[in-house]
């Protein structure tokens, strides 16, 4: 069996007593003009106590003999019961930093074994649903390692992850031809592709 | 007053019998290998029957004097209880393809009339959390028309929404100063901005 195997078989609502990962929230608020005003937001429940941030996103490029590529996963998300393209991600746990949780995910996932070189701001992902958030952060490869020729990822029991690569001057088009091909895209990796697109296109 | 005014006054757990909006569904799926698990996530209720795509993003790009602009908001959101830099967007109305109601929010939004010319793939926001995702579509405007010197948006009363415009080539430093101001970055505007960069440097 594989990724595209896998499938919702039902759905139905969550009571807030039998929910351990998320969690609806009712915030009252004064808007910019001073009126008190309710908003309704979805919340994680697991960021770690005093820090802001869920989790990261991680780029790492790859210098191929045809050119750079960008490492990818396909993974089966039960929230879009659809096998989505994203970057490797993972939540932070408790005392890491963000570059810390970048190294760690991308060798687990993935097995590459990189040195972080740059982090975004934190990023947030709905904010006008949701509180969510994660960092991107910049992963060099060094592909004259062994480790990252002989790779050798290490996943979770309940983790079915499929690690490929793709150039990275055609990710938007690669994108169009993954999601004709059924695929879901993360909006990291599609907007990602759109801002190399527009630099490409206006010659920025 | 402004946005820098507005905040949280208080929060607290929403029942799933008063929320309108939000709501969280327990997901019993198999996994790839044909084991059954159960997954939790958070939906919007808002999306319109028999479709699949909640909202839009607009990537609108202004010809100045000094360069291409980008039009972008800051806008207070309360589930991030902070003003968030972020790309004209809205949600879909029922009937209404991703480009009308691209060119629709751009337009009550910012005031700014254009033509929509690229749409992107389908975006999942956080596919591991939730199911919201939006297409980002690319509208033209035409600098040269009445309507987009004397912008007149048309807000509805609880919305407040600061539109200025930043430096395309520039975007990735100018989110890294607004968070330092203390803004937070919409995913889709720090992606955006990564993949600009990315093809800055590695000159693809």
């Amino acid at each position: 069996m594989s990724n595209a195997d896998a499938k919702v078989l039902s759905q139905g609502p969550l009571p807030d007593d039998e929910a351990q990962w998320v969690k609806l929230t009712k915030i009252t608020y004064q808007d910019p003009k001073g009126t008190t005003r309710t908003w309704e937001s979805a919340e994680r429940r697991t960021r770690p106590k005093d820090a802001d941030i869920d989790g990261v996103g991680i780029v790492a490029i790859l210098d191929k003999p045809g050119g750079k590529e960008m490492v990818l996963q396909k993974q089966y998300r039960p929230p879009v019961d659809r096998v989505v393209i994203e970057v490797p991600a993972g939540l932070i746990d408790a005392g890491e930093t963000p570059e810390q949780a970048a190294v760690r995910e991308l060798r687990e996932e993935t097995g590459y074994v990189g040195v972080p070189t740059e982090t975004s701001p934190v990023m947030f992902n709905d904010p006008g649903f949701c509180n969510t958030n994660l960092c991107m952060v910049h992963v060099a490869i060094d592909m004259a390692l062994p480790e990252n020729q002989d790779l050798k990822p290490e996943l979770g029991e309940s983790e079915f992850i499929d690690v490929f690569t793709v150039p990275l001057a055609d990710l938007w088009h690669e994108c169009k031809r993954l999601e004709a091909q059924g695929y879901a895209i993360d909006a990291r990796v599609g907007t990602f592709a759109e801002g190399i697109l527009m630099a490409q296109r206006l010659k920025l």
